[in-house]
């Protein structure tokens, strides 16, 4: 794109800075002068001075003129280093996701490639947004969060045959931080909480962080142990945290029969679960969930559209008893004040569309037809699924006899093949040989024949 | 604006909903009866058809046709009650404030009114963010966060000649978050903070959300009071949290001599300052800083642009000690997972056009008019300010004689005004005498007509 006057003298200031016939304090020369010299408008030179400044480059000193300021051309050139390593533990997988560079490969991360997510439902969202009151672009939020995406959960809801009230929700930045919420308001340092083992090692990372003891239920393939999670009732959890819909790691669904033996159990408690729904978009039948058992008086539903839509445009939200809810926002405004109402809005535009259940649709499909081409060549390595999962991303597998998950990530880490070993999800560490692929992230032949050589080495040492 | 034949479909879908001749449960219409009935083509009735999906007001069965969902008739049209109670507590203010409807008046509220923020650079943001590569619409931000956001912050900082390179610098969603964060690391429930006496009333619900024991330093007109201060040191505090750019709520600016000596006590000290920056834009010249004194060794620099950009887009910063730092984000990671990218992005584009400075400078001039006004307005009812401030937003004021501030604000929100009554501001609840005016939202000449009435209601009872 050819650059315009003012680019093009922008560019000759900043390469001069770059290039010290600037430095830092120097007076630049007057409007009038420079416009001469580069044989342009005055407006021109006044507007690029004016970008500068917003740029944090010149300052702009009343009736003296404009300066270059501080220490601004080592800042403006450099390079962060993102070096960064450390021991598995809940965080490793998160980080080293987090941090990867592009032609890092991932089959350990938890979201879908950038490609595969509705790129242009976000930007027609966003451009309806920028056409949306000012308020919803300026403003803080009313305490409950964005009305209308409120009406729209409530709605979406009934397919679960789960009836909630506008006051029962709250539109909150993301599903951890509505986890975080709860855990700050319902929960003191020591308490015990029930989780699923294995369960989202971000699950244990948060309850590190609140000095929680947490108490593993073993899951099965119909959702949690029904006899140890009796028995784990006896230390007065306060909290259980799963997710029923699809399970992460393992894609297991939860049977009737189990929603219904815990629900009797934790009806006669104080416990609550806290239902975390951030796959339920890509179930194909909506599996049972616990709150359309026994109402909010039991459980908390927690979500997000991080998974479906955008993780860089943050937006969740919490669906809890009304007198919780009012709670847990005079919380939020003590430690957070206000969610995005700019997020919210866009992220209501895009679930509006009629193009988001139809690329839905097409993300359920292609999920479906991925997972069955991976598993032979999974198996080909000796690598079997624990369970066939019936939707969603994951599969949850036992590598070959003698492979250690933990051992096979830190030597696939090396040839740029971040992995999602078994410990991280398992409170008990009883999940070494397991590991955890998510099949958006594996199209790439490479990661098979990562694995494959890391093996081969593996067993020969 | 004309509707669309789609529209014109859904508002009928809709009507016969709201009307009771669609219940729920219904099955609709084929989309080859709808459209022969409707007189228009069977792709209008299926955009019409998948759009209702979106909007979970019609469920999809897979062929067999299209159903209305639960009792979407009840949620689609209901208004949620906004009615709200409460004792004057350090949340008051903010619940009030939040939940208030247009016609109410807020000169208690700490913000701008929407018409003064700059509208036209957040929507000329948006527009370009909607333009960015998908990585910014669609994925996690790194974990430090908005790379390009962090070298204009790091730049802006040289203003007060303070150095800091972009591993000291980490996004959050906002100031409030960036306080919380460091407190939930460097914090346990019990530790002893020191805070200005009057301070932000938000320090003192977030210091309540973590237990801590605050202990108030007077806030004179130089800054906090240093003999106070040297006292304090003896509890062993591991923080003070204050704004020493433009003090909230008082307006005052630190003295050059009161940074220097209570840096000079610091140093002496394992004890941290988290220096909040969020008024920082609205200094015509800036005031001293403890960073730009002794570094961040002793100091924790935090802001964000809520208060001159926009509140609607959440995206605030930490700069602290490059190892702290790196703490923080695996903090925010478990409780957060990742700020929103997209809004850094948008803040980003905001602040590198040249409108903003512009923006700023206008904000500036009008701040100091209005304030310059409203000293006589309020000093006809015997409403004085405790000190006339060089730039902000705020005028701390002393209220006639036997007017009680928690009183007067209970009675002036029956007439629709909602003020900040000094308490508050006050863990000493030393400032039953004070309010805090914020100009900009005193513009109505209600607001002094409410005020003389209900001063006269006062003194008669």
């Amino acid at each position: 794109m050819a650059k315009t006057k003012i680019e093009q003298t922008i560019q000759i200031i900043k390469d001069q800075i770059s290039n010290k016939s600037l430095i830092a304090g120097s007076r630049l020369p007057s409007v009038r002068q420079l416009a001469a010299q580069l044989n342009c408008s005055v407006s021109t030179i006044v507007e690029a001075y004016a970008r500068l400044v917003a740029e944090g480059i010149l300052e702009s000193r009343l009736g003296s003129g404009y300066y270059v300021l501080g220490k601004t051309d080592e800042i403006l050139f450099v390079e962060p280093e993102t070096q960064y390593q450390r021991e598995i533990d809940p965080l490793w997988i998160s980080r080293q996701s987090l941090e990867a560079k592009n032609e890092v490969l991932k089959p350990g991360c938890g979201w879908l490639p950038t490609s595969w997510m509705p790129e242009h439902s976000v930007r027609k969202a966003l451009k309806q947004a920028a056409k949306s009151d000012a308020v919803m672009l300026i403003d803080y939020a009313i305490p409950h969060g964005h009305l209308e995406l409120r009406k729209l959960i409530a709605r979406k809801k009934e397919l679960y045959q789960l009836k909630s009230q506008l006051n029962q929700i709250m539109i909150t930045d993301s599903a951890t931080q509505s986890i975080d919420l709860i855990f700050r308001y319902l929960l003191t340092a020591g308490d015990v909480i029930l989780i699923d083992d294995p369960c989202y090692f971000n699950f244990r990372a948060l309850i590190k962080a609140h000095h929680l003891k947490a108490v593993a239920i073993p899951f099965t393939k119909n959702g949690p142990d029904v006899e140890k999670f009796e028995q784990a009732l006896r230390l007065k959890p306060k909290i259980y945290l799963t997710n029923s819909g699809i399970h992460n790691p393992t894609g297991t669904v939860i049977s009737l029969q189990t929603v219904y033996q815990i629900s009797k159990l934790v009806e006669q408690t104080d416990l609550m679960i806290i239902e975390d729904e951030i796959f339920a978009d890509f179930e194909y039948t909506p599996a049972p969930r616990y709150a359309s058992f026994t109402g909010f008086k039991h459980v908390i539903q927690i979500g997000s559209f991080t998974k479906t839509l955008s993780a860089a445009v943050r937006c969740g939200y919490i669906i809890a008893d009304p007198k919780l809810v009012e709670s847990l926002i005079d919380l939020r405004i003590a430690t957070n004040f206000s969610h995005s109402f700019l997020n919210a809005e866009i992220i209501y535009q895009a679930l509006m569309d009629s193009s988001y259940p139809k690329h839905l649709d097409w993300l359920k499909k292609q999920l479906l037809k991925l997972t069955n081409e991976m598993i032979p060549k999974l198996s080909r390595l000796g690598i079997r699924p624990w369970i066939i999962p019936t939707a969603g991303i994951f599969l949850w597998c036992t590598l070959p006899k003698g492979i250690q998950a933990a051992e096979l990530s830190k030597l696939c880490l090396k040839y740029g093949v971040i992995l999602a070993p078994g410990n991280s999800f398992s409170q008990m560490d009883e999940a070494g040989q397991f590991m955890r692929f998510n099949v958006t992230q594996c199209v790439d032949k490479r990661v098979f024949d990562t694995l494959e050589m890391a093996i081969q080495q593996l067993k020969t040492h």
